[in-house]
C-alpha cells in the first residue's frame, strides 16, 4: 500500500468526480453540513475574536469582494475565508467527524463561499465541491488518527487545509497535476497545535486552514509547482506529522464509502467530548425538578479523553469554560443550558455556578465509549440519583433532526442578525442546491440596520 | 529546565533588548547578513517562481505599500514579505546557520523590510530587530535540531516563523504578554516539509514564514490572544514537532552568546552540503588546466547528509540541479561555476555536463565533517588526482570576506536591475545602520526603465 501514489490517485479523484456521482443521501447530509456551518459562522460573527482578527487583517485586505458572514464588513476572498473559518468555530458549536473529532465544514465551506463571491458557481456545484473537500479532509484525518492527534496536532486545522485545497481545486477546475501541487502546498502549510485550546488561536486553525487551502489551490492554478507526492513521500506530510499512516483510509472505496455522510452536528457549544455529560445533566434537571437546589455533589465517570481535553477545574473565561467538564455539568444542571449562552464570561463566573462546579468530580473509565457517561448526583440529605447516558444527543446514533438543526441555527443567528433575517437566511440555506449562485447566501447573512436596532 | 517558562522568558528578552545591548561585532555581522540577503532577494526577483507567486497573490493584494525587491510591482506588506522571502531563497544562494543548516535572514528580513515601508523605522532599529529575530530563530532551531529536521521539517520555515514574529514584535513594541501571544501564533503556524526540496515550494517556506510571523505579531498587537507557553507546553510546538527539546539552547546566555553572529553566506547557489565538493572541483580545475577534458571518472567521499539531501542523479531542471552533487561537481570542473548561472535549466541539460555528471560517483564517510570532502579524479590514461578540502569556502573557518560578498551581490543583482543600480543599492545597504529610514533600501532596489534596457 505504501507503494501507491496516494497524492496522485487522490488528486485524480478530486478533479474527476461529478456532482451526479454523489448519492442523494450524501448530498442531503452535505446540505445539513452547510446549514449547520452557516448558522455557526453567523452565530460567532459578533465574537470579540472576530473583532480582534478584523482589526489585524483589515489594513491588509485586497479588493473587498467577499462577505464576513453575519457582519457588514467585506474582505478579499482569502481574508474572508480566514474570518468565516474563525467565526464558525469560535463558539465550539460546529460539526464533528466523530471518528477523528475533526470539525470538517469550517476549513472547506469558509474557503468555498468566499471564493464563490469572486468566481460565481451554482449552489449545486458549490455543494459538490463542499462534499469533495469534506470527504478528502476526513479521509486524510482517518489515515493518521489517533497518533497524529495524540502527538499534539489540532486535526481540524492540519487535515482541514487539505479539504479546502481539494474543494477549491475541484471548484476551479484544476488539472490533476495542478491538484497534486495544491495538495503539496496544503501539506507544507498544514499546522495547528492543541496547546492553543482555550484561547482565540483555537478557532484560528480552521480559519487559517480555509485561507491556506484556498491559497494552495490558487497558487497551483497560477503554475506554482510543488511535490507530486506531498502526502505519502518519505519526507512528506504523513510521515513527518504522524507515526501512523493508513493510506487505505484515503484511497479505499473512494467514491463509494462516504466519510462526509458521517458528519455530526453539535447540540452543545463546547468540546464534543463533554456532550454526554451535558445531555445527562440536562436530563437529570428535568427529572429531579426543584431538588436541583439540594445537590451536594456530582460525580462523573467518563471516556478518558474528557479529562484530557476538558479538565479545566477553575475556568475564568468563556473559552476556558468550554474546556471544563465541571462548568459544563454545573450549568447544565442549574440552567439547563448548553448553548453559547451557557459559556459567556459572565455565566462562567456566576457564584452559584462556581459553587456547584467546585463540587463536581470526575474520573475516567477506560470502558466508557465517547458518546456515553455515568453520572451520580448526591443530595444534601445523602440520597443519590443515577443517570447513564448510552448515546448522547448529537452522536451518530442520535443525530440532530432537521428541526433541531433549525432551532440551533435560529438560537444563535438571531442574536447577531435578528430573528427575521435569520429565518430568511435559514430558508435560503436549505435551498442551496437549487440556487443559481451560491454567493446569494453570503449576501443574505449581512445584517441590516433594522436587525441591529432590533437586538 | 523543562519547568522554565521558555516562551515567557524569551518574550521578555525580545521586547526588552536594546540596540546598544548588542556588541559591535554582532551588529557588524548583522549588516553582512542584511547585505547578503538583499543581494539574494534582488538576484531571485526575476525567477519564474516569483512570477507564479505574483500571478496568484496579485488579485488579493491590499494597499500596495511595500516593494517586491528588484521588481516594479508593489504589494501590501504581508504579501511583500511572502514574495521577498521566496526570491531571497529561490536561488539557494542565501545564508546559513551552519549548526542547523537553517537559512536565517529570509523569514526575518523579508518581514521587517515590508513592514518598514508602512511603519517607518530607522536603519539602526531595523538592524536591531533583524538581529533579535535571527537570534530567536537560530536558538529555537538549536533546541530541536537535528531530530526535528530528521523527521522531515524544513527548519528554515518552521523556526523562521518564530524569528519573524520576534523581529516584528520587537520593532512594533509589543508588550511581553503580546509577544508571548505572537510566539504562540507563530508556533501554531510553524510548517514546511523537506519533501518540497527541488520544487518552487521550497522557497515558499521562508516566504510564508516571513508572512506568517509578521501576521502573528500584528494579530497579537490587535489583541488576538494565544497560549502563553506555545513553545514548551506539553502540546506545544517543541513537543509536537520534535523528539528533542533542549531549552538551554533557547534561554542559555541570552544576550551574551550570539547565534546570529554565527551566520554564514553561501559562495555557491545550491544546497550548502555540496559546497565542499564545488570548492574542491573548482580548485582541481585551476590546478589541472587542460587535463579537465581527459577526466574519465570522479569519486567523492562526503559527509552523510550530502547524499541524503543532494543525491539527485539525473536532474533535469534548475531546482533539481541544485540538489544534485553530481551535477554540481561536473559544472564546477567543466565551467568553474557555482553561481546561479551554473544551475539554469539549460546548463543542467548540456550534453557535456550530463556526460561528466554521469561519471561522478559518491560515497558517504561518517568521519567526514560537513565542511570537508575528498575527491579523486581519474583520467582516461588511468592516472589520478586527489584533492582534500578541509574547510570549504563559506564555512565558519573560511567565511566570505566583505569583498567576496560584494562580488556575489553584484554578480546576481546586476542581471536583474543592471550594474549601476546594483552598485548604488549595495553601497546604500552597507550604510543601513545610519539610514534615517530602512525603507530607503527597498525603494532603491526597484529597477528603472534604463536598467531594463541595459540588460
Amino acid at each position: 500500500m505504501t507503494e501507491r501514489k496516494v497524492t496522485e490517485e487522490l488528486a485524480a479523484w478530486i478533479v474527476g468526480v461529478k456532482g451526479s456521482d454523489i448519492p442523494d443521501d450524501v448530498r442531503a447530509e452535505g446540505v445539513r453540513t452547510f446549514v449547520n456551518w452557516l448558522g455557526c459562522a453567523v452565530g460567532g460573527a459578533d465574537h470579540e475574536t472576530a473583532d480582534a482578527a478584523l482589526r489585524a487583517v483589515g489594513p491588509f485586505s485586497g479588493p473587498r469582494t467577499s462577505t464576513v458572514l453575519g457582519r457588514t464588513e467585506k474582505l478579499d476572498a482569502m481574508h474572508a475565508a480566514l474570518l468565516n473559518g474563525i467565526t464558525s468555530h469560535v463558539l465550539d458549536y460546529d460539526d464533528t467527524h466523530l471518528k477523528t473529532i475533526a470539525h470538517p465544514a469550517g476549513p472547506v465551506a469558509s474557503a468555498l463561499l468566499a471564493l464563490a463571491e469572486i468566481r460565481p458557481m451554482s449552489g449545486y456545484d458549490f455543494q459538490t465541491a463542499l462534499i469533495v473537500g469534506v470527504e478528502v479532509e476526513c479521509r486524510i484525518a482517518n489515515a493518521v488518527y489517533p497518533d497524529h492527534y495524540d502527538r499534539g496536532w489540532h486535526i481540524t486545522g492540519t487535515a482541514g487545509v487539505f479539504g479546502a485545497a481539494a474543494a477549491i481545486g475541484h471548484a476551479i477546475g484544476l488539472t490533476k497535476l495542478q491538484q497534486q501541487w495544491a495538495l503539496g502546498l496544503a501539506a507544507t502549510q498544514s499546522s495547528g497545535l492543541r496547546e492553543m485550546f482555550g484561547t482565540m488561536t483555537k478557532s484560528f486553525h480552521p480559519g487559517r486552514a480555509a485561507q491556506n487551502g484556498l491559497f494552495a489551490a490558487l497558487m497551483a492554478e497560477a503554475g506554482y509547482d510543488s511535490s507530486l507526492q506531498g502526502i505519502e513521500a518519505k519526507r512528506g506530510w504523513a510521515n513527518t506529522a504522524s507515526t501512523k499512516q493508513d493510506y487505505d483510509e484515503i484511497l479505499g472505496d473512494l467514491g463509494t464509502r462516504w466519510e462526509s455522510a458521517l458528519n455530526s452536528y453539535k447540540p452543545f457549544a463546547c468540546g464534543i467530548v463533554i456532550h454526554p455529560a451535558i445531555d445527562g445533566c440536562q436530563q437529570i434537571r428535568e427529572e429531579i425538578g426543584d431538588k436541583v437546589k439540594d445537590i451536594a455533589a456530582v460525580h462523573l465517570r467518563t471516556h478518558p479523553l474528557v479529562l484530557e481535553l476538558t479538565g479545566k477545574k477553575t475556568p475564568r473565561t468563556e473559552l476556558e469554560g468550554k474546556f471544563s467538564v465541571y462548568h459544563s455539568a454545573a450549568t447544565a444542571l442549574l440552567r439547563g443550558d448548553g448553548a453559547p449562552t451557557a459559556f459567556t464570561d459572565e455565566v462562567v463566573n456566576l457564584p452559584e455556578i462556581v459553587a456547584l462546579r467546585d463540587r463536581v468530580t470526575a474520573e475516567t473509565n477506560p470502558d466508557c465509549h465517547s458518546a456515553a457517561v455515568d453520572i451520580t448526583v448526591t443530595f444534601s440529605d445523602g440520597s443519590t440519583f443515577e443517570k447513564h447516558v448510552e448515546r448522547a444527543l448529537g452522536s451518530m446514533e442520535k443525530p440532530l433532526t432537521n428541526a433541531q438543526l433549525e432551532t440551533k441555527f435560529m438560537n444563535q443567528a438571531k442574536l447577531v442578525i435578528g430573528e427575521n433575517a435569520s429565518r430568511q437566511l435559514l430558508d435560503l440555506a436549505w435551498t442551496i442546491e437549487s440556487l443559481a449562485s451560491a454567493a446569494e447566501v453570503a449576501a443574505a447573512s449581512v445584517p441590516s440596520d433594522t436587525a441591529n436596532t432590533a437586538e
